[in-house]
Order: C-alpha cells, then sequence, then structure tokens
C-alpha cells in the first residue's frame, strides 16, 4: 500500500536552520510559527502537527475552521485563514477578518486577527479602513490579538518587496497608535513567510513579532536570491509505492491506456500503486517523469497505478518533487499540496 | 466556505441513459455496476455511494481496503480493486487477486475477483497462468465471485480494443471448462468500462454479465469514436467558491504572488477560496483559464485562492471541466480526481 514517509528530524532541523539565521541577525527574539494549512501542505495535518508540537512550536495557521479543530488540542494558539466557524470552537483559536461581514458573523469573545493588504491586492482590508475595522471588533467585543500581512514579493528580486515592508511599517505604528487612542492590547505582528524572513533577517533583521514558516519547514525554497538556508534545507516527505503485478513482455508489446509505450526490446514491467486518482500528476505522452532510482514512469500513467521498467517489490516514486516540478510545468508547492490525504502518513 | 454541488438527477439521468442504451442492443440484461473508486473520481465516496444506492445499484468498484468500509453498508457486493485489507471487513467486500502474495495474505472465505491481462499490459495476471490461479484460490478456500479485465483501448479507434475483447471471450471459456473440471460456481465476468460498454452494445451486444460504469456516469465521455450517448450526458459535478474580499484597484496595480498580473485600468477585483490546495489546478502565467461565467481567473492563483474582477458573493468556477482539462492539458478525470476530499460536498 503506498506510503508517505515524514522524516521528523527534517522537518525539525529545518526550523533549527531557519530559527538560528533569524536569530543570528536579530536583537530580540522572533517566535518561530508553523503553517499547517492545506493538510500540512499535503504532508498529513495532524502528522506535521505532532512534530511541530514536539519541537515546541507554540502558534500555527491553518486554512479553516476544520481544519483548526482537527489539531487545536496540540497548540496554544490556532489561527484559522479562511472563513468563518461552522460551529462550536475551543477558544484558542481564532479568525481571520478580511471582510466586515466577517466580524458580524463571530460570537462576542473570539480572538480575532486583522488581515491588511499592504501590496498583494489580494486578501484583507485596506489600510484606510484600518481604524473603522478596529473599531467594529471593539464594538463587537471580539479579541484582537493580531494584525498581519502577506508579502507576495518574498520569492523575488522585485523592489515592491521592501515597499510591501514598508507598508507594513507604517501600519504597525497605526495600530500602536490606535490601540493606546481606544485603550486595547497590542497585538501580535506578522508579515513574512520564509523566503521573505529568510531575507529580512540577512537583510537588516526582522521587526516582526513572529514569522509564519510554511514551505521552509518542508524543506522547499526556491527562491531568486542568493541565501545560505536553501541548500540545507531537508526534505520532509518521501513517496513509496507497493507493486501491483510484474510480467514478461517482448518486443513491440505495447502498455496500458491505449498502449502508448511500445517496448523496443524484451521487458521486465511492474505496476505500482501510484496513480493521478492519488494526487500525484498524471504522466502522459507529453512528459518525462523519473521517480527516485532514475527510472522512467512509463506513459500514460492511470488513475490508480503507473509501469515502471522494474521488479522491485517497493519503489521510491519521490523523495524530492524539485523534478517532478519541472517536468509538470509548476512549483513544488502544488506537487506536494495536491497528495490525497487518503494515502497512508508514517512519521519516521 | 467553497462546495461542490452534486446533481442527483444528472448521475441517475446518466446512468439510466446508459442502461437504456446497453439493454436496448442486448438480449439477456447486463448489470450496470458503479464504479466509486478514488473518491468517486474525485465528486466524494459517501455523497456518490448514497445516490448510486438510492438508484439500486448492486455492485460497485472502490479503491482499496479504505474506501470499501466507508461504503459496504450501501451495497449488496463491494470489491476493492486494490491492496489487500488492513483490518477486519465485512463479508460482501471482494478483493482482486493480481499475484499469488494476495493469495496468501487473504483469510479463507474471502470473496475475491480475479484480473486478468487480455491485453493492457499493466494489472493482472496472465492467461497462461488462469488455471494454477485457480488452483491456489480453491486451495486456500477463498470464494471465487468474478474474472475480469480491463480494456485499455475503450476511447480509440485501435484495432487491439476488437482483439482484447476477443482475448476476454476466449478466457471467459477456459474460466467455464475450470469451473466443471474442479467444481466450483462460474463467477461472474466483466471487462468493460463506460466507453468500451457503450461501443460493444452498439456494435454487437455485450456477452459479460456486467459492465463498470465510473466516468460516464459523472457526466463524461470523450471518445474518439460517434456515439449516442456523449451527447446527453449531464455533469454531475459544479464546483462554488466564496468571496474571501473585495477591492477597488487602479490603473498599473499588480495582483497576486510576484504582482503577475498588471491592470490595464481600474477594476473590482475579489478573492474566492479555491486555490490549488484545494486540488484545482494552479493558474500561472502560462494558462488562460475561465470560470463557468467567462471571467478570467487572473495568474497566479494562490494556494487558498484566486482573484477575479468580480464582486458577486458567491461564484460557479465549473459546471463542467472540459475547457479546464484542455486549458491544463490534461483530462477531465484528473481534474475531477485531484478535487480536494476536505470540499464541502451537497448533494440536491
Amino acid at each position: 500500500m503506498a506510503e508517505i514517509i515524514l522524516d521528523s528530524k527534517a522537518y525539525k532541523h529545518n526550523l533549527n536552520l531557519i530559527h538560528s539565521h533569524i536569530n543570528s541577525h536579530n536583537k530580540s527574539n522572533v517566535e518561530i510559527a508553523a503553517v499547517l494549512k492545506d493538510n500540512a501542505y499535503g504532508h498529513g495535518l495532524k502528522e506535521i502537527a505532532t512534530i511541530a508540537a514536539d519541537y515546541g512550536i507554540k502558534s500555527v495557521f491553518v486554512k479553516n475552521y476544520n481544519e483548526a479543530m482537527q489539531i487545536y488540542e496540540f497548540f496554544p494558539q490556532v489561527t484559522a485563514l479562511y472563513g468563518m466557524p461552522q460551529g462550536d470552537f475551543a477558544t484558542n483559536i481564532a479568525f481571520v477578518i478580511h471582510d466586515k461581514e466577517h466580524i458580524s458573523a463571530l460570537p462576542q469573545g473570539t480572538k480575532v486577527e486583522l488581515k491588511v493588504n499592504v501590496g498583494m491586492n489580494r486578501n484583507g482590508i485596506e489600510p484606510s479602513e484600518l481604524e473603522s475595522f478596529i473599531q467594529a471588533i471593539l464594538q463587537k467585543k471580539l479579541e484582537l490579538i493580531g494584525v498581519f500581512s502577506h508579502n507576495g514579493y518574498g520569492d523575488d528580486l522585485d523592489s515592491a518587496f521592501f515597499h510591501t515592508q514598508s507598508n507594513f511599517a507604517k501600519l504597525k505604528q497605526e495600530v500602536l497608535h490606535l490601540s493606546q487612542k481606544y485603550g486595547f492590547a497590542p497585538p501580535r505582528f506578522h508579515s513574512l513567510s520564509t523566503s521573505g524572513a529568510i531575507r529580512v533577517a540577512s537583510e537588516g533583521g526582522i521587526t516582526d513579532d513572529l514569522v509564519r514558516i510554511g514551505i521552509g519547514a518542508y524543506g522547499y525554497l526556491d527562491v531568486s536570491f542568493e541565501n545560505p538556508i536553501s541548500d540545507k534545507l531537508q526534505k520532509v516527505a518521501s513517496l513509496y509505492a507497493d507493486r501491483v503485478s510484474t510480467r514478461f513482455l517482448d518486443k513491440g508489446e505495447r502498455i496500458g491506456y491505449s498502449g502508448c509505450t511500445t517496448l523496443e526490446s524484451p521487458q521486465v514491467v511492474s505496476t505500482y500503486d501510484i496513480g493521478y486518482g492519488d494526487g500525484f500528476f498524471r504522466v502522459s505522452e507529453n512528459h518525462k517523469v523519473y521517480i527516485a532510482n532514475g527510472l522512467q514512469i512509463l506513459p500514460r500513467s492511470s488513475m490508480d497505478c503507473f509501469s515502471c521498467f522494474c521488479d522491485e517489490p517497493r519503489i521510491c516514486v519521490f523523495s524530492d518533487v524539485t523534478h517532478l516540478a519541472k517536468a509538470f510545468g509548476t512549483i513544488s508547492y502544488e506537487i506536494l499540496t495536491h497528495l490525497s490525504p487518503s494515502i497512508k502518513r508514517t512519521i519516521i
């Protein structure tokens, strides 16, 4: 049965690496928060939550109410980035305000974080709306525990990155001013994910209270700027597939849907139990895709299996998805997040 | 909160259409079995099982033990196509034999179906191994309820389709002969999925006991031959996304990661809560992807959301994935099966 092996030491190594890099460049201690959204970037929400909690992570970010309810007992603070509660919830779950409707949807006393757009023009409120949102939050007696943004230029050498950072710095001053004016406790501030955090730490120091570490913790950091971290990260997930059946085929025989692969010489061929129905991308005649040992996945792969010139009982499909992302014209995040939650996960 | 709406009338309409087509061309009644593997081709296993059971389906095919255990109470006969049991199981679950190891792994009395390779060269045993496998099955006192194959040429005008059918016809004769020789009840025979069943029904009549209807029941049949069914099928799944936030942006402003979209005129822009972390394919600057109302998904889409020039509170992302499959260079099956099981499903 196919299996994703999760290397807990790799996850902790990556967090240590990022933590040391950030703290060697910063006077004050910046909290490392773990991003566990989208089934922990496809790795397995409960499994990665277990590892992160064991490491000592205190604050995490998940996709929504359903994800928060699965792991709220593991951490002191859980923030659901999107959507409103769909039923009862624990008091350590905060919901994110992107819109006035969200304020009216939440019961009094709920912890909230306010998302502000400082240049990505995607989610959150506008900086000009800050005071009116804070007034509405206070009026509804919600507890404002955070004000945050997301810098969408962290991976690039685009000057928009610094412009966005400068916008967030101004926003923080304004929030602190409003905190004095209306008498509420200053919330925590955060704006950086892995790439931005690595960059700002190197170039001057992080002044936020926490950084949200997602992809870097899983071992990936594909950025267009030089940094001392990318090469030292270790991949957390490896995917293994088990053999369904094996046969000997002659030259000229055809394999799979539409007989897409034709043998140029006699071969031992086996099928393995990973297909595009498992969220692994479909290998068609337009792709050249190789598993970890260098063997080709013969086109076309099926919904539940693929064929290889091999008769090993178990093979490693990948221990790093970088080359798969290239082969499928996408990014490592998409390869990972698409992996079906129904594939067995095992922590080592 | 994003939602997949499942049209139960469309599913039943499709089964009626396929059933009528098959029975108008066949003297004996051919059983329509439903293929519910891979979370019912991404639609939602329990939801589609509910609709199929209500329609009167008696036999279903699922991916593995875990899927079988979720829906075995809905149907008299459930077959797990891949893998062995991972714990206790109900007596109406059959497992598929592809290899001698599978026979030794199953407890006495277990129902099994024997998969035979008749030309796709992917899964199953070879026809030459038939007698030795049947002997081993009988010796282990497993109950052989089916012998089947899969015609991998159903979608194409390839003569290999008929060659494969002819191989399966010979195989059936041999199984019936062995049934006499060893004194076991003749098993059920099946070799055709939707496309093959439509084709064989039109061209002479199906002699198998059942057909396995998967993609056609969900409303898709993209085949290279003319047939009276494709145009009349109705799509079962529609995906809806809800607005996260809305803003007014000026000419020249940039949206999303790396500011990939730049506005040529002032626009109202909203984000909606579907991203590639939901299994919906990632929209990059290399794609032109449109939602059901014709609006473009602005590149790049994120893990949890995408942007559109729109301010509707809820939008239909798709009611048909055919154009999405083309835009992403794949087939409708892959678009559907990748949809995350964590998206809410609602049956109408």
